[in-house]
């Protein structure tokens, strides 16, 4: 089977389970929805009938088994659930390339050196429960049974309830590491689209992942005093004008920098056309590729803050919602990518990806690397998501070149 | 009856008041609501008792007629609704202090040269159906039947199903100007709290007010493209850091020209703390006391947002909600008001109005003037609202100085 005619399966298949579980607003993969549902059992359905042996793990990754001469193991994955009104290859891409390494090595092709594994990670979104990478993360020891209980989507259902059509129960996801180091795995390999512009502003088609940015969020809380729109300015202690400055100055940081900073969320309180806000809640998430650097845009955001409040006679508090460091995959693996990128391209593009990804989870446990197709104007997680197909089939033949090499190393 | 125990009576009468229709959080006066019809039976109760002959008129603002000499009248009036949570001087003291004069000229006083209608006008604050002025608006022309019509509240009642236990349809509100101008009017006299800090800065506890700013509202729109937060800063087209740098723009413009700008709505699309925002939509309140002050100030806020639009890689646009020209109030009431402030104060302090009040919409039909009670902290619209109990006096006396003048000359 040769790597042209996988890579155009390949497609094949990723307009498949498009059209599957898909409507007019895009794809539609939620995790733990019927959607979704719908995805995994195509999917086992696929494998099964290439000879995969498909098990489901307790963190609900689902496990399509290609056995090697040798039981040590080669992962190939990435996730099936989507964003409401997502794109057709976030996640899908990594999953349905593996699918293509799986027809390469199942019945209908040859028994490769190593055990295949072609995995979809669980909820690597968090597009219901607010929790992402899920899955991968129970496998690195992040999400545990204690963080699954306390989970509820916004209609209020609680994430156990949800579970129950899963067969699944909180205490599981604690189980997933345990069984997950069982296994002798060698490497895991994901591919996924860039969900950036750089690759296409470069002209590049496909690039090399060697990291992933180290990420700070946290909330913060303008405290200023509301009054009325006929109050003079001069005298006005305006909560969203600090916090617009702050997320200007932001900017400046995450450039200086060559950083990422961005304001996602903002509330004003009390929102009405009458009274400037007495109080304003924004998010920011800022990203490096350094620890260190990430640890003085942190500190240098926190100054700015606090500046921009004492210019608007406002007070700022800080909430802290999450960290993770930046993540270096594995030098051996990421020369190999590398190399079949070089072979498929003519050129050996490397990059570090802003996104996080299942990747870096697994990247904890065992040795990763990730390849990256690009993403046309960087769009990702909605409908207008897409990579052209003449640059698609050369990502998914770069990262099949990876994939055969380190299976059979 | 002496003005200083009129005064004293005032004070006593707004206590009862608040008393009657306030709860922990404050003021619940809210316009077409059960604790709204207390504060108007309390204040019927209170007029009939002093002998007025009480009636409502086809736009449910209520009359309290102290018959005089001639049936040329001078209305002194204010509004008893109040947002939700409110204060307890917003619109009571204009009131309460009417009802004052109508004591010192009732069956227990002297009778007046001239007629004295004490008015509660119906819903100033708009706090249910999103219609400020309403009861003045009908006298004025400018709220009709038509407008009536269109009226919900935030939980889909129409206005039209609220008016049923008000013995009223949509239709009566155009019959209200009609029966206003019916009445010889000769005057109208409106005593308000500040609801901003100039007074209490300048140190002063009263001023008559010569005029209203004119006010332009609209809503700006800015449309960008949403994208991941790990995507590079210099490539995005992040639509709330446009909003975000006219906001700073706008607030220059209001002090360059001594008026108002405030951005009180703010809504970001997606609002998720991963994806920079593609959507922010604000509103724009700009006001001043010179109508081409404040056509520049719109048209120079325009330029503004659209060069942030510009320096953001992001589009704008552009939607009036509303505009009235400013007000300035009858020079010779002025005169009599400037002089009542300053036999009471020693100075005859005067300023103009930021806020709208009823006053606005009663000088495009009669002579009208008003004056203002000194706002503790600039604060209304909350329960922390006050005008300590000595300035609040100095104010009511210097309103009964004015208003005993207007009535016999």
């Amino acid at each position: 089977m040769d790597i042209e005619y996988t890579a155009a399966g390949v497609i094949a298949d990723l307009q498949e389970l498009a059209a599957l579980t898909s409507d007019e607003k895009g794809a539609q993969r939620v995790a733990w929805t019927p959607v979704w549902d719908t995805a995994e059992t195509w999917f086992k359905e696929k494998m099964t009938a290439e000879g995969a042996t498909v098990t489901v793990d307790s963190a609900h990754n689902v496990w399509a088994k290609f056995a090697g001469e040798t039981e040590e193991a080669v992962i190939i994955g990435s996730h099936l659930d989507s964003v409401p009104d997502g794109g057709w290859l976030d996640g899908a891409l990594g999953v349905v390339a593996g699918m293509g390494i799986g027809k390469r090595y199942g019945i209908h092709g040859v028994k490769p050196k190593k055990t295949i594994y072609i995995v979809c990670w669980a909820d690597e979104e968090g597009a219901r429960f607010s929790q992402s990478c899920m899955g991968s993360a129970a496998i690195s020891g992040m999400f545990t049974a204690e963080k699954a209980k306390n989970l509820t989507d916004n209609e209020g259902v609680r994430f156990q309830e949800a579970l129950q059509r899963y067969g699944l129960q909180a205490e599981d996801f604690s189980k997933a590491r345990a069984e997950f180091l069982e296994k002798p795995i060698a490497a895991y390999l994901e591919l996924h689209i860039e969900q950036a512009p750089v690759l296409e502003q470069a002209h590049k088609s496909v690039a090399c992942v060697y990291g992933v940015t180290g990420c700070y969020r946290q909330y913060l809380t303008f405290t200023g005093q509301q009054s009325h729109s006929g109050s003079p300015i001069a005298m006005r202690h305006d909560a969203f004008l600090a916090a617009a400055q702050a997320s200007l100055a932001f900017r400046e940081i995450g450039i200086r920098h060559e950083g990422y900073c961005t304001v996602g969320k903002v509330a004003v309180e009390p929102d009405v056309v009458t009274i400037f806000p007495g109080r304003c809640i924004i998010s920011l998430d800022q990203r490096s590729i350094e620890g260190a650097t990430l640890d003085i845009m942190v500190a240098e955001a926190k100054q700015a803050a606090e500046q921009a409040a004492a210019d608007n006679g406002v007070t700022v508090s800080f909430e802290e919602i999450w960290y993770t460091p930046p993540t270096v995959f594995d030098a051996s693996l990421t020369a190999l990518c590398q190399q079949a990128v070089e072979a498929e391209t003519g050129e050996a593009a490397t990059m570090y990806s802003g996104p996080l990804h299942d990747a870096v989870e697994i990247s904890k446990v065992v040795p990763s690397v990730m390849m990256f197709a690009m993403s046309h104007n960087g769009l990702s997680h909605c409908k207008e998501e897409d990579t052209p197909l003449p640059v698609l089939k050369q990502a998914i033949r770069a990262f099949l070149r990876l994939a055969d090499t380190v299976v059979n190393i």
